[in-house]
C-alpha cells in the first residue's frame, strides 16, 4: 500500500531529487502505512503510536488553535513563542515588557498565569460514533431536519463525554461526515507562563519574515500545567500542583541532519484537498480575489482611523497582523495556484474519478451523487455571492456584540442541550471572556470608520446586495452618501453602551424583551436584522444537511477508487490529532533557488540590522560572533542550527507540535510553512511544500548561552 | 604570485567551499597571472590574450557602454538586448513594433541602421604614455595648472592619434593617474540591427527581475558593422560592405557545465576598490541615503507629472528606468556595505597599510601623502554636500540645454586644441545628437514640475545652500511659495524657444553676443549662473589637480605593500578593456539560500503569467512545453540552460560582454549581476559577488526552434 494521495507529475524537477510526503494521518491510520514509516526511518513501532495514552502520543497536546507537548514529569509544555504570546502580552505592563524582554520564572512560584482562556487539553480517547450520529438518516429528509438530528446527535453524545470531571469533549466529522468520531480530552484550566524569550527572539523575522525561508526564528516558549491536589483539573489556586503526565518527550541535542527522519504529531485545522473543481474555480477566480480587495480595503481604513502611535493602533494591531496574514496567505495561495495549475490538475482528478466509476462501479450511484454534489456546491457559491455586501455591511464589532448577545437571549429560552453550539452553558466561559476582551481590541472611532467603508461597498453595490431589514432599520438613503451616512453611524457610537464592558455581560442575563424595548440604537439594529440573519441561517443548515448526505457518498467513490489504485486516503484536517512523517529536506522553490535545509546562528548576525524586527539581543549577538556554540553545534553546518525545513504535510493548527526524530524525542517545533506551500491545502504539490521548524539545539543554545535557563534545561531529559 | 587582491575573511562560508575570483586584469596583467589562469582552467596560452589584436581579443569591441563581440568574418555583432534596445526603439513604430514582435532582417539588405550616435569600437593598441603625461608635474605646482597641463596633453596625445581617418583615441588613467594609456580604436560609424527577439524574451522579467536571480532572461541581440568598399569606416551609405574582423569568435553549443572555466572581456566602467575610509563614510552615511531621497522625489514628481498612459510617460520611461535602476542599486550597495561590515574592514586595511609603511617604507613620505589625501577628500565631500542643492536646483532639461550651448559659444573662442573636452570639433556629432534627442525625451510640463520639486528643496534647504547668482537670476523670494516660483518657471517655459529642435541647433553657432542679449528666459540664466558654475569648475579642478599628483602615491604604496604580501594588484574599473576569470558557480546569497548555478526553460513556464514582464511569446511556450530542446539540452540539468552565474569580478559597462570558455570560445554573454554584488564596486565579496550570463544554449535554441534565425546559425561557426 502505497501512501500518497495524489502523486504529482512534477514538470520541474531541478535541484531536489526527493519528494514530499503528502499525508496527515489519523493514528488509527498508521497501521497500514507501517511499512512506508519504517522505510522512511521510524525506529519506534509504528504501533505505538496508534496509542494516545502511550508514548509518544501521550504526550502530545493541544492549547486549542495549537499543538503543545509535554517535556518533563513536572508538566512542562513546550509549544511556539507564538502560541503563547498572548499570555505574555497579558502579562506584561510599560515597566515589565516581557514581549521586549522576555521572561523567565525564577522558580515554579514565580510562573505567571497564561492569558484568560488559555487551556491546555490532553486526547485520552478517541471513539467512532458514526453510527450514532448517523443513524437513519436519509437522502428523504429535508436539509435542515439532517443537520438538527446530527448537531442534537453530536450535543448528546459530547454531553455525555462531558459527565466526567475535567474533561472537554468533542465530536468530530472526518471524510465529509462519512465517519465522526467522539474526542475525549482532559480540559487543563490553570495554565501557567515558565519561559519565553523576547520578540527580538521568538518572532526575529516579525511579519517581514513570515512564511518566508530564510528563517531565523526562536518561535519557542514554555508553559506549565497545574491542577488541583487531587491531580484533576481546577481553576487557577495557590494550593494547585504541577500537573504530572504519563508520558513527556526527551529532548535531543544530538545531530539531526539533512535527510534524516522526522515526525511531527498535531492538530491541523483545515484543508481542502477534497473539494470539486466548481469548488476550486469559485474560490480561486471569485473569493480569494474578492476577499483580498476586501481585506486591503479594511486594512487601509484601519490603518488610517488608528495612526501609528495611538492608543488605537495597540488595540488594532493584534487585527491588522491578522488581517495582513491572511492577506499574504492568500496572496501565496493564489500564486500556488497558478504555478502547480490547480485547476487543469483538479480537472484530470474528476475525469480519472469518473472514468474510475464507469468502469468499476456504475450502479453504486456515484454519477447522480456527483451531479448533486456539483448543483449544491453551485448553491452554496451563489448564496455566498449573494449575501457578499451584506456580510461585510455588519462587520462593526458593536453590532457582533449586539448580535452574539441578542441571540444568547434567544438560545436561552431553551434547553441547554437544544441551544445552539457556542451558546450553550458550556460555552459560556468563553463568551464570557470574549465581552471582556473587547476591551482591548476595539475603539469606536476605528469600528465606525470600518462599518463606514463597507456600508459605503454595499450601498455603491449592484441594487440585488441590499437587505430591506438593513436598509431600513439604519434609515440608509438609496444611494450612497457619506454625510448622511456618517450621521448615522455617529449617532450608534455615541448613544450605545456596548462600549462599557458591564453592559455586555449585564445583557448576558438580559432576557429577550429588554432587547426588544431597548433603545441602544446597536441592540434595535440587532433585533432587527434577527429575521433576515436566521433566515440565512435556515438556509445554511438546510444546504449543510444535505451536504452531510451527499459528501460522505463523494468521499467513499474517492476512498474505493484510490484503494483500487493503490493508495491510502488520509481524511482532510480537521482539528484532530494527526500525524505527519517524512525528513529533514531543503527545496527548491523555484527554478534556479534553492533553500537549504538548515539555517544558522551567524544568519542571525547576516540579517541583524538593529531595528526591529531585526534586533537580536546584543548578549546573543556577542555569543554568536564569540562562536560560542557549547555541544550544540552541527559539525556538518558548522554552527548552531537555527530552523531547518522537512517536507512534512502541515497547515494552520500545527503550529507547536512537536517535531520528532526516529526515536520519538523532540528535536524542533514546527511553526510556519513556506509560502510556497500555502497552496498545499488544496493541492499538495511534493516539489515546494516545506514546513519549518526551530531546532532544538537552538532552543537550548539560547537558553544555555544567553538566557540563563539553565534550571529548565535540568528539569528536561536531554539526549546528547 | 596570488592574484587576490584583498582577500575577504569570511565570516559565513555555509553551502559554498569555493571562492570568487576578485580582479578586472588589463591585458598586459596576465602574464603575471598566468599560472593561476592555467590552474582554473584556462587551455589557451594566457600570453595570447595580451595581444589585442590577435585571437580572442581582437574579436572583443565596444559599444561605448556597452561590450560586444564579433561573431562572424561577415562583421556579424553579438551584445545584450538591452544594448542594443535604443536601436530596436529607434526604427518601431505603432504599426511595426519590434520591441514587441522583435525584429529578424531576411536578409542583410534588410538590416536597419541603428540608433543615431552608435559605433562599434575596435581597440587596435594600446600604448603607455605616462611619462608623455606627466612629465614634470609636481606637488610645487597649483592644482589648476596640474589639470590643466594634464589635459592639455591628454588632447595633445589623441590628437595625433586621431590623424589616422577612421579612429577614435582615448588616454586613460589607469591606479589613480600613476598610469596614463593612450587606446587607440577603429571607430565604426555604419551599424546596422540585424536581430533581436521581443522585450518578452530580451526583456524577460524587466524591472522585477532586474539584478535578480533566478532569472530568465534572453538578454542577447546582434548588430552587423558596415564599412566603406575600401574597408575603412564610413556614414551609412548603400554603398557599404559589411566590415571583415581579423577575428571572430566561434559560438558554443557544447556542455558548458557547473565550475567548468570562463572569462570574459570587457570594458567596466567605474570602481571604487581603493577609496579611502573617509570617502566611503562620506558615501554610505551621506551621500547614497541623500541620492536615494533625491530619486525617490524625483521618480515621484515625473510620475504624477506624467502619468501612465500619457505621451509624457513614453518620453520619460527611460529616465523612469534609469532613475529606478540606480535606486535599486544604492539599496542593494547599502545593504551590501551593512552586510560584509564594508567601514570596519576599510579601517582594517588602513591600519595594515600603515603598519606596512611604518615598518617596509618609513621613509617614502606616504604617511604624508595619506594625511593630504584623507584631507584633500574631506575638501570635496565638503564641496559636495555645499552644492548639493544647488545642483539639483538646476536639474531643468532646458536649463542644461541652454547651459552647454552657451558653454559652447565660450569655447568655441579659443583654437579647437585648448577647448574643454566634451567642446571639441570632435565632439560635435555628439554634441549635435544630444540637441536633437532632446525632443524624445522632454516635455514641459514635466521638466517644469521637476524643476519646481528641486526648487522647493533649495529653498526649504539651511540659507547657506542659496546661491545669490540663482536667488537673482529667478526673481526667487526668501520663503518658499508655490505660486510666486510656479509663476516664474510658467514664464520661463512659455517665453523660451529651446524646446524646439531648430532653435537649439542654430544655437551651436551661435555668438557670444547672441547669447548675451538673448530674451530666451533659460538663456537669461544660464547666462547669469555662468561666472558662478566657472567657479565651480575651477575650484574643482584644483582639487582634481592636487589629487592627481597624491592618489598615485597612494597606489603605488599600496602597490608595493601588496607585492609584499604575495598579491598583484590590478587598477580600478575605467571603461577600458579588461579580463576576468574564474568558473560557472552558483552561490549562497544569504544564510539558508542558494541560488542554482543555471536556471532552466521550464523556469520561464513557472514564472509566466501571460502579463508583462512575464509574458513570453506563445511559440516558445509551446515549444517548452513539448520538451523540443534540440541540440541545446545540458543533459546533467535535463533541459536547455538559459542563464547561468559566475563568479567573475564585473561591474557596469560589462554588459554583452562576450564569456569564453576555456578555449576562447563564446558560451555566453554577461548581463548583469545579482543585487548581493552591487556593493563589489567598493569591496568585493566572493561568497556573494556572482554575475548572471545568458547561455549561448538559449540563444541558439531560441533562434532555431522559436525565432527562425538559421541563416545566422549559419554565418555563426558553431561548435558542437
Amino acid at each position: 500500500m502505497k501512501y500518497v494521495f495524489f502523486a504529482l507529475a512534477a514538470t520541474v524537477v531541478i535541484g531536489s531529487s526527493a519528494f514530499a510526503k503528502e499525508g496527515m494521518w489519523t493514528p488509527d491510520q498508521l497501521p497500514e502505512i507501517a511499512d512506508d514509516l519504517r522505510a522512511t526511518g521510524l525506529a519506534l513501532d509504528p504501533e505505538s503510536l496508534t496509542d494516545l495514552t502511550g508514548f509518544p502520543m501521550g504526550a502530545v497536546i493541544s492549547l486549542g488553535g495549537c499543538t503543545a507537548s509535554f517535556v518533563s514529569p513536572q508538566g512542562l509544555v513546550i509549544t511556539n513563542h507564538h502560541c503563547l504570546r498572548g499570555s505574555i502580552q497579558f502579562n506584561s505592563t510599560a515597566d515589565n515588557n516581557y514581549l521586549v524582554e522576555g521572561f523567565l520564572a525564577e522558580s515554579s512560584d514565580a510562573e505567571l498565569p497564561a492569558a484568560p482562556g488559555t487551556r491546555v487539553y490532553v486526547t485520552v480517547a478517541v471513539e467512532d460514533v458514526t453510527d450514532r450520529v448517523r443513524a437513519d438518516i436519509g437522502a428523504d429528509m429535508d436539509g435542515v431536519t439532517i443537520n438538527e438530528t446530527i448537531e442534537a446527535r453530536r450535543k448528546d453524545i459530547i454531553a455525555e463525554c462531558e459527565q466526567q470531571p475535567g474533561h472537554r469533549c468533542q465530536v468530530s466529522s472526518f471524510y465529509g461526515g462519512l465517519q465522526y468520531k467522539l474526542i475525549d480530552r482532559l480540559e487543563i484550566q490553570d495554565v501557567r507562563l515558565v519561559y519565553a524569550p523576547g520578540d527580538n527572539v521568538g518572532k526575529y523575522g516579525g511579519d517581514i519574515d513570515n512564511w518566508m525561508w530564510p528563517r531565523h526564528t526562536g518561535d519557542y516558549g514554555f508553559y506549565r500545567a497545574w491542577v488541583g491536589p487531587d491531580g484533576l483539573p481546577a481553576e487557577y489556586s495557590e494550593d494547585n500542583v504541577p500537573f504530572e503526565p504519563e508520558h513527556y518527550l526527551k529532548v535531543s541535542a544530538a545531530g539531526l541532519e539533512d535527510g534524516d527522519f522526522v515526525m511531527a504529531a498535531g492538530y491541523p485545522g483545515s484543508t481542502q484537498r477534497y473539494a470539486r473543481m466548481a469548488e476550486v474555480v469559485n474560490t480561486f477566480e471569485w473569493r480569494y480575489p474578492r476577499t483580498i480587495d476586501m481585506l486591503e480595503g479594511w486594512i487601509a481604513t484601519v490603518e488610517e482611523a488608528a495612526p501609528e502611535g495611538t492608543d488605537a493602533r495597540i488595540k488594532y494591531e493584534g487585527l491588522l497582523a491578522g488581517l495582513n496574514n491572511f492577506h499574504k496567505n492568500l496572496g501565496g495561495q493564489i500564486e500556488g495556484a497558478r504555478r502547480v495549475g490547480l485547476v487543469d490538475r483538479r480537472q484530470q482528478r474528476e475525469q480519472a474519478l469518473n472514468a474510475w466509476i464507469e468502469a468499476e462501479a456504475p450502479d453504486r450511484g456515484f454519477t447522480e451523487t456527483l451531479a448533486q454534489l456539483d448543483a449544491l456546491s453551485e448553491e452554496i457559491t451563489q448564496a455566498a455571492r449573494d449575501n457578499w455586501y451584506y456580510t461585510n455591511a455588519t462587520r462593526a464589532s458593536l453590532l457582533s456584540t449586539a448580535q452574539r448577545l441578542y441571540r444568547l437571549a434567544h438560545e436561552r429560552q431553551k434547553p441547554d442541550a437544544e441551544r445552539e453550539s457556542g451558546f450553550q452553558q458550556r460555552d459560556m466561559t468563553f463568551f464570557r471572556q470574549g465581552m471582556q476582551a473587547l476591551d482591548r481590541r476595539y475603539d469606536p472611532a476605528v469600528d465606525r470608520a470600518v462599518w463606514l467603508h463597507f456600508l459605503q461597498q454595499y450601498m455603491n453595490a449592484p441594487a440585488t446586495a441590499r437587505v430591506a431589514a438593513l436598509d431600513e432599520a439604519l434609515g440608509l438613503p438609496d444611494g450612497w452618501n457619506e454625510e448622511i451616512v456618517g450621521r448615522i453611524l455617529d449617532r450608534h457610537y455615541a448613544e450605545t453602551g456596548l462600549g462599557e464592558v458591564d453592559r455586555r455581560l449585564a445583557l448576558m442575563d438580559a432576557e429577550l424583551e429588554e432587547f426588544e424595548s431597548s433603545d441602544d440604537p446597536f441592540i434595535q439594529l440587532a433585533v432587527a436584522l434577527f429575521e433576515h440573519d436566521m433566515a440565512l441561517e435556515r438556509q445554511s443548515k438546510d444546504r449543510t444537511g444535505r451536504m452531510s448526505i451527499l459528501r460522505p457518498d463523494y468521499m467513499e467513490a474517492i476512498i474505493n477508487w484510490q484503494r483500487s489504485e493503490g493508495y491510502a486516503a488520509y481524511p482532510d484536517a480537521n482539528s484532530t490529532l494527526r500525524i505527519t512523517y517524512g525528513t529533514v529536506m531543503g527545496g527548491s522553490p523555484r527554478d534556479g533557488l534553492m533553500y537549504a535545509p538548515f539555517t544558522t546562528l551567524e544568519g542571525i548576525l547576516e540579517k541583524d540590522t538593529g531595528e526591529s524586527p531585526f534586533d537580536a539581543p546584543e548578549a546573543q549577538l556577542e555569543r554568536i560572533r564569540a562562536g560560542d556554540y557549547g555541544p550544540y553545534k552541527l559539525e556538518s553546518l558548522g554552527s548552531v542550527p537555527v530552523n531547518f525545513l522537512s517536507d512534512l504535510d502541515v497547515t494552520g493548527g500545527n503550529s507547536g507540535s512537536a517535531t520528532l526524530n526516529a526515536d520519538g524525542e523532540l528535536v524542533g517545533l514546527l511553526f510556519d510553512g513556506t509560502i510556497e506551500s500555502v497552496n498545499s491545502d488544496w493541492d499538495f504539490d511534493p516539489r515546494t511544500t516545506r514546513s519549518i521548524h526551530v531546532d532544538t539545539r537552538f532552543m537550548l543554545w539560547q537558553m544555555d548561552k544567553v538566557d540563563g535557563a539553565h534550571a529548565l534545561i535540568e528539569e528536561m531529559e536531554i539526549v546528547r
